[in-house]
């Protein structure tokens, strides 16, 4: 039913552009929802100006590496899109991260985060890239050993979170999701959802109808536009290992459920046209081939040249306004400050 | 003769202080200079506010560097004092670089550029690190063939520069030159040249009258208390090669003038107190031990631990505020531009 309403909404979008618009929209409006205008609450970690503040001073923060070159801004650039525009990232030593970095940018509007959708929420997600060897090759204790040598960082912990030992791992984390749900970036599609008939142009608006159509919805749909929900990459036809390499098996690493093989969390498309490369693989740099693949191997679905470009209109219509951010002054360091490592511990 | 004059300063600053106060202003007025109250002008290179946002998203742009992964700002960051707080950088494939990065901050106001003073301005030092293979491994070529590939590029270049020939790798040096030259910090010590008793502590004033009367001054003056003239490292005792390591015999590379080893820039002074670790070498990271070294290597006075610390006051009332930088939305690549490599070339 719903394939035949919009199919009639995407013919009739031109002859009747007023009536089908407003159709358009109450369809849109079930599947979507516009970005709220104020910062998302979070579970259990209650935001407030002082924990914004101090997690944004984290969030650009090299020492939280072991190298002190990385910081959570060098893989979520919030220049470039909130991503690091790599196939996947370099981190300590050079090595390569396993999959692309998604963007920072709306995430606290995410289901759950990384591509298999292993940590519940960004203050999970956070402790894992500073922990990991191949990304920030930290561990909790010199993170906190290097927070609290700094008493500014400390009159800042104290701020932000009560109790006697507020400077701790977790709430390094949770500080760092207090920023990041500041990160919300409204775009030409919410404005449009809100009513302004010019927001979209008419090639973003028969994407649109194509994308409910075509059953690309059925996956990425809420207000993120995806990042809700798990599904197998090549429902239908399974892309060459070229996009899908064999070697990442997806979600069955955190179920070890058969099931779960190559099944990854649909991924939230706001931002989409400035977060290139794509997949978790980040092997594919055009949008429109990205959209192709995934018009055949999840629907079974050849794209006309025509209706790729117009979902592809529609996808840029999902490119936000980035917030603006200052960049914060750091606390300098002292003679307690753990000393950066570049060196390569063996696993 | 001002050995004499200064040491009355110094004896007599707590008697009779208000007097003492405006003779040491005085004779620091002859020594230094506040910072300007507007960006300074560059030779050859009219600061427009096009260029400024220009050079801005050329400094936040990761895509200068063959992998992707560093930017100006990545070296040189702006939340950690203007530079990196490593020993030596970190760059393309894990590579050390051979000498401390020193602060951007209030470069503009340098003499020269890089510890060996081997560039005349900011806009020729720009060209280096994009270059050296050890930091971001880029060529001129794929750097214009980059930004050319950015409609968004394309623009800002020709509303910065005149000409068919916008986007080069000239242009691109010059607007980062540009960018740098609003980054001025005002510090307490500024205040305190132009008028306000109440700047400066002390502890401070007193580090100052100490600073002239033992010497440093002879160095580190100017507006950037450094930053002009190039002097011999241990020109009374030279220091070890802990701290001097043999290998790196300074601006001997640039001149190849035997008198010339060993020889190094005077380091600009302006946030030495956030900008460890100290040296050319990077070696030392306690800002009293740099002070100590300093007064043995280069004046042949061992510091009384009281004078070492009124010092140290002096110089961390050389700590600016860093003005307002906003992280700038930086264009999205297109199918065009050339894609990023971790690659590491052969020499």
């Amino acid at each position: 039913m719903r394939r035949v309403i919009t199919t009639l909404l995407a013919t009739s979008l031109l002859a009747t552009p007023a009536l089908a618009q407003d159709d358009l929209r109450a369809e849109a409006a079930e599947l979507f929802k516009p970005l709220p205008s104020t910062i998302p609450s979070v579970n259990e970690n209650p935001i407030t100006p002082e924990k914004i503040e101090l997690g944004k001073a984290l969030y650009f923060d090299p020492r939280l590496s072991a190298s002190g070159v990385f910081s959570c801004y060098s893989c979520h650039n919030l220049a470039t899109g909130g991503d690091d525009n790599l196939e996947t990232s370099i981190g300590h030593g050079w090595q390569k991260g396993p999959r692309n970095a998604p963007t920072v940018l709306n995430s606290v509007l995410n289901e759950a985060q990384f591509w298999d959708g292993r940590a519940a929420d960004l203050a999970e997600q956070a402790k894992g890239p500073v922990q990991a060897g191949v990304e920030m090759a930290n561990t909790p204790d010199n993170v906190v050993a290097t927070l609290s040598s700094m008493p500014d960082y400390v009159t800042m912990f104290s701020a932000a979170f009560e109790g006697d030992d507020a400077v701790s791992f977790d709430n390094m984390a949770k500080a760092i999701e207090a920023f990041e749900a500041t990160l919300i970036t409204p775009a030409p599609f919410d404005a449009w959802l809100n009513g302004d008939d010019a927001a979209m142009t008419d090639d973003a608006k028969a994407g649109l109808a194509l994308f409910v159509e075509k059953g690309c919805v059925s996956c990425h749909e809420g207000v993120n536009v995806g990042g809700h929900g798990y599904y197998p990459f090549g429902l239908i036809e399974k892309p060459g290992a070229d996009v899908l390499p064999e070697g990442d098996k997806g979600r069955f690493a955190v179920t070890e459920t058969v099931d779960d093989e190559y099944v990854f969390r649909a991924a939230p498309l706001r931002n989409v046209g400035v977060t290139a490369p794509y997949f978790h693989s980040g092997k594919v740099w055009n949008l429109t081939t990205a959209v192709q693949i995934m018009a055949e191997s999840q629907l079974g679905e050849a794209l006309s040249d025509e209706e790729a470009a117009q979902i592809v209109a529609f996808l840029d219509a999902l490119t936000g306004e980035v917030p603006e951010v200052t960049v914060p002054p750091l606390p300098a360091e002292t003679d307690a400050t753990p000393r950066p490592s570049a060196e390569i511990m063996p696993e």
